[in-house]
């Protein structure tokens, strides 16, 4: 598990033929540990990848953060060695890679003040049948974080139809008529896991959420927009460079960092 | 170059960010290995990783294959190690993977017969900014690799909006009107290397070709249907399933074929 190498015919590298979770250490605690294995289970259905079982990673995974005060663990499940070109063989040893990283040292006002923001010019592409998905190929994010940043903390992806789909490492949550709208990820992007706990929270708080395709037009006439990870928490958006401004924190979210405050993970909100 | 593992930390692993190239080896000579350096080098332009030149990489591939009597070299190149999640250092080192592989064991008839051919039910998705790169995330590949074969040896693709990309490991050209009809690959597909060598023999022969996107009603109407790959060269298609049947080999098949036998690759001709 802990192998600091793969062979070079893990499919993993050669096809991107596998999944990953990166999951928020805080004193030794993973607070989203179920709603990420939740993904990932489902995740291997949806690609055949034979599933290692929720107790034997919880475990894994435990037994790598064990003292870890905060940080950040990455899980990678790839379809293992072999087979014939893309097919895999018949009997496909799952390969797990677990590994422990510092935390990313994010800027305190990116959460009191919210953060600029930029437009990607790279674009995602749509690809139904592995939209939502956390896969291995992640060239087209990698693409997008090369590009000048513009002094902005991160970027948003639209489609090639311009639709706004997503940040390059984070979903997009817009403020709009007292309740949340959020991109459809049905044609691509990633299915963050907070994405999954702040439709949860304004599920139980009453929070009306719309689930749709969100145009430039649609992001100029929001009144807050944030952006969610599993890593960061919330961070609002006070500015997307020339495009438009926002209340930073606005009073939506104050109240969802305070939500997810809750869940008791130092930094996710200020 | 020819460790048998690399470390976990991989960008290629992580992310899918790099490319790869499979160069059909014969008496420890390889054929097309100009056009599938030329291909990576544009590859590497397009996504930023540092060209390694075509000496050195020639000469590596030379001393990997001398001796092979009949088969396959494999060249990843990754974007190597490091970065702080999907941005890449400033500085990367990038990673050649070379291996060597048996050719796969192909039925003779699939050049004398041709083949039967099935339509994927996966999708491949829209990718505008790494369309036509081989690039290591083929996860669609590998999903559509996974279904039943149905007794074809080969699955032709759609995307979401019914247009007939590629093959999994193949492109296609349809004859028409006396000339090859071929796929638009600006939205997605991998522009193959044998594609283009079909592209230059129909340019030198003075046989018309269109560049276009192609409906099922269309490949339902063509006169012949033949697909290309740098491994097994040019494959006649006798049957798409439950679509339509063709002859096989056809008058342009064979042309075809007998074209590329002229570069003096066992198998890639009957």
């Amino acid at each position: 598990v802990n192998d600091d190498t793969v062979p070079v015919d893990d499919r993993g590298l050669n096809y991107g033929d596998g999944l990953f979770e990166t999951i928020r250490v805080q004193s030794g605690e993973m607070p989203l540990l179920s709603r990420h294995l939740s993904r990932l289970e489902a995740g291997c259905r949806r690609i055949g990848l034979a599933w290692p079982g929720r107790d034997e990673l919880g475990a894994q995974l435990s037994t790598a953060v064990a003292g870890m005060t905060r940080g950040v663990v990455k899980l990678v499940l790839t379809r293992g060695s072999g087979g014939r070109g893309y097919a895999p063989p018949a009997v496909a040893a799952v390969r797990k890679i677990i590994s422990c990283h510092a935390l990313p040292d994010y800027p305190p006002e990116n959460y009191t003040l919210g953060i600029r923001v930029r437009m990607c010019g790279t674009r995602l592409g749509d690809s139904p049948d592995t939209a939502g998905l956390k896969h291995l190929g992640r060239l087209e994010q990698v693409l997008a974080s090369m590009e000048p940043d513009e002094g902005a903390a991160e970027g948003l992806m639209q489609d090639a139809a311009d639709r706004i789909v997503e940040g390059i490492r984070s979903n997009l949550f817009l403020v709009r008529d007292g309740g949340l709208v959020t991109p459809d990820l049905t044609r691509g992007g990633v299915a963050g896991v907070m994405r999954a706990e702040v439709l949860d929270i304004a599920a139980r708080a009453g929070i009306p959420v719309r689930v749709t395709d969100i145009s430039l037009s649609e992001l100029r006439s929001a009144r807050e927009a944030i952006l969610t990870s599993s890593i960061f928490g919330i961070w609002p958006v006070r500015e997307i460079a020339r495009v438009c401004e926002f209340e930073s924190p606005g009073p939506m979210g104050r109240r969802l960092m305070a939500e997810i405050s809750r869940l008791g993970v130092r930094d996710w909100a200020p």
